[in-house]
């Protein structure tokens, strides 16, 4: 880990072996936790040129502009790099649901004292 | 995808080949996204035993008990699991500063609009 990595002004993603960086996208409204893609260097590029989320679907092995069927797109009001450079948040204003199943997040279920898991829809 | 992961009520994290799962931390005050690790199996029965994050290092190949150098540990209210199970969210009071640069957060540069990175320290 450089000092340049953590310290800099330089964008340099750490892609992993992958390519990818695991992406993480919080609401702008109140900073709750949304949803956690990939993106590729062109993922990347595709979102800071567009102002729009664009991930790598991996199960697709596919560029993937987040909404392009729904149109649940995440505009982007701002992207930070984490320490090491091999994660990203974006901060969006979401048009929708960011999760696929409708839910406003992804994470809509908390792990109960059984183990079990419950909904937690906000 | 199956429903029973999605909407079920079972705890079964899909851990991927390097057989884990993406944790992402966020503060119980205010929601702040502060870091981004991984957890493998034993990672995460531990934190939910314990109360308090454990990862596992990828650079070291071993448990990693946040904090456990630092004092800067991650004592956990709530554990959420995504959609498909494939990542977790902590939501912790810190101890201290979540990135071992003692930022408060591990996401504390910017990318501008010109390409760069810039500090945007809360």
């Amino acid at each position: 880990m450089t000092s340049d990595i953590e310290q800099g002004r330089e964008l340099k993603p750490r892609y992993g072996a992958d390519g990818l960086v695991t992406a993480i996208v919080t609401d702008a409204a109140d900073g709750a936790l949304l949803m956690v893609a990939h993106m590729n260097a062109s993922a990347l590029a595709a979102t800071l040129s567009s102002g729009e989320a664009v991930f790598w679907s991996r199960s697709r092995q596919s560029l993937w502009r987040k909404g392009e069927t729904s149109g649940h797109v995440l505009k982007v009001r701002e992207v930070r790099v984490d320490c090491d450079q091999d994660a990203v948040q974006l901060i969006v204003d979401p048009a929708g649901p960011a999760c696929h199943t409708m839910a406003r997040s992804c994470f809509y279920r908390r792990v109960t004292p059984d183990g079990g898991l419950e909904r937690v829809d906000s």
